[in-house]
């Protein structure tokens, strides 16, 4: 499956299941409009699927991506390169938060290795699908070539499609990769056409003046580029990420399978700015988790217009706000499957 | 068991088992404090539990104390009284949100009729022990004798004792009363000090004309009985409901086992707030699930000092915000039990 192929299979929203699900909500045993955001959701969903209730979210799987970024010669970030692979086995044997939070939500966890930078030992839910081992360092060169970059995202295709070929019902985005916080920032500076100041954040917990610098590193690769929002898999080469470019296509691969994705952090919102560069009607498949306490992807989700479910401080990745929030997205559809109506119930009206 | 034993047996958080608690989460593979509110809780839980891991908030029930009200009367909502009772009907053949919301986050569901204002039929999960059928109009009398509020608190104690005794590790409130968020929010209005124009918001959905008479029809209330927050039985006898002063009890009761209680809308806000005006130390027990869309909901959170977990715009009560937030609850805690540290999982730091 190609890029061009999934890009082609996505299609707008339903609008007749959306007013399908608007009415039945009227009509279920609960005063109009008392479950705030969740109607709104369920309704959404509704859309996504062309059916009324759509499919409970479940089974869920969510797919973490890793990659190794070469900006981390720049200093981003205190943490070592070796962690990415270092946290890929701890998501292989289970003991990350986001395993921890699966296990809680009844999701699956899958590890993809798209670009770290060792070669990482297998495990039964990590696939190897290395396109390179980590990104050039933006601000000396294109982190990617086009036709890396292009090959990052049909991986996330491929994902997406073999996890609904499986049966998943719900994908969630998930990510590993010291550094990636930078490379999502410049991505967000792209396509929203935000100052690099703005949605430069502190990701895992930099001072002050790491902060200044890697936004300073962030400014230099966009002056170095100047990539042109119009040409997302450009902008994915110029100043991306793998992760973010699997992503990407992950997300994509969810939106052609009417499937929903629920964006995590400020690597999948970033990636998800990517895929609606790519098809505008991708974002009728983004469900967003949470706020993440990074800067860039409250500015991300604005610009896709998509509203938080939760937003609790976290700051994680992993895919840990996307897992967290998948108990609401299931119990926003659960309603319209399992709820009675006033003339089945019995209840009086107002 | 007496309101007077609960309240003697309820004990300050247990600040060693806090400070283990932050201690392992700094220890945990993942930045420090990336998990925002989450971390805070976990701390608190295990100051509540008085041990590092506090034990899974499973299996946990919600208890949904039904309860008419004789402020009905004054036409504070356009919804007939016999919804009450229909809407219990609703909640024993499990078609209401609370049951769907329930099922997806492995919740039983208890249902009580304390106060409802016409005989139940019975069902397995619905306790009988209805203390008088509704309230007195609080605008011409008090809404309860002291006795009668007194019992009602007793039931919500001896229904706390029962779960945990058959093996709940968390408990969460739940309500059903046409009418109930005009005590509530007189409830609010006497234990913070706010102006009923603060705390009274439309409830199920009121018109403008309909929250003005509601705001008077409390402030009237408020006149007439001239409540002592200093005496919290007096005030829940003054212009409470019967299924607030059970929540209270409730509350208590948990407090009392050491067991955390989520926190629904206002009204269990306000039963809270009666809660803490009995027994202080009864605030390191609750978890604020949601908040409301009822403005008084957030007047007593802050008084309480509690931030809410959820914030969806929601007002349906039943406790479907407070079993909305179970899972993520759940996920906090697991985090303690689970994750793995720097030093096991061989993971570098910075």
């Amino acid at each position: 499956v190609t890029l061009e192929t999934t890009v082609d299979a996505i299609r707008p929203a339903d609008e007749t299941a959306m007013a399908a699900a608007a009415e039945l909500q009227a009509r279920l045993t609960k005063p109009a409009g008392s479950l705030g955001a969740l109607e709104e959701l369920s309704v959404r969903l509704a859309g996504l699927a062309g059916v009324c209730p759509p499919p409970m979210p479940e089974p869920a799987t969510v797919a973490v991506f890793a990659g190794d970024h070469g900006v981390h010669a720049q200093g981003v970030t205190p943490w070592p390169q070796e962690v990415t692979a270092q946290m890929v086995a701890n998501f292989v044997a289970g003991g990350a938060v986001v395993n921890a939070f699966a296990r809680q939500a009844g999701a699956d966890v899958m590890v993809i290795d798209v670009g770290v930078s060792i070669p990482l030992f297998g495990g039964a839910n990590l696939l190897d699908a290395n396109v390179r081992r980590g990104t050039r360092d933006m601000t000396a060169e294109p982190a990617l070539t086009r036709d890396e970059a292009r090959d990052a995202v049909e991986v996330g295709i491929s994902v997406a499609d073999q996890l609904v070929a499986a049966g998943a019902k719900c994908l969630l985005t998930g990510d590993m990769g010291i550094a990636n916080t930078t490379p999502a920032a410049a991505l967000i500076a792209v396509f929203t056409g935000a100052a690099p100041a703005a949605v430069t954040g502190r990701g895992t917990g930099i001072d002050d003046a790491t902060l200044l610098h890697k936004t300073s590193v962030i400014a230099a690769a966009l002056d170095r580029h100047a990539p042109d929002p119009a040409d997302p898999l450009g902008v994915l080469a110029a100043v991306g990420g793998l992760e973010h470019a699997a992503l990407a296509g992950f997300i994509l691969g969810a939106a052609a399978h009417r499937v929903p994705v629920i964006i995590d952090g400020v690597i999948a919102a970033s990636a998800a700015l990517a895929a609606a560069a790519f098809a505008p009607d991708a974002v009728a498949a983004m469900v967003a988790g949470h706020r993440s306490a990074e800067p860039g992807a409250s500015v991300a989700l604005a610009h896709l217009g998509l509203e938080p479910l939760l937003d609790l401080g976290m700051r994680l990745g992993e895919g840990s706000g996307a897992v967290l929030a998948l108990p609401v997205v299931a119990s926003a559809v659960r309603v319209l499957h399992e709820v009675a109506t006033f003339d089945s119930a019995g209840v009086s009206e107002k």
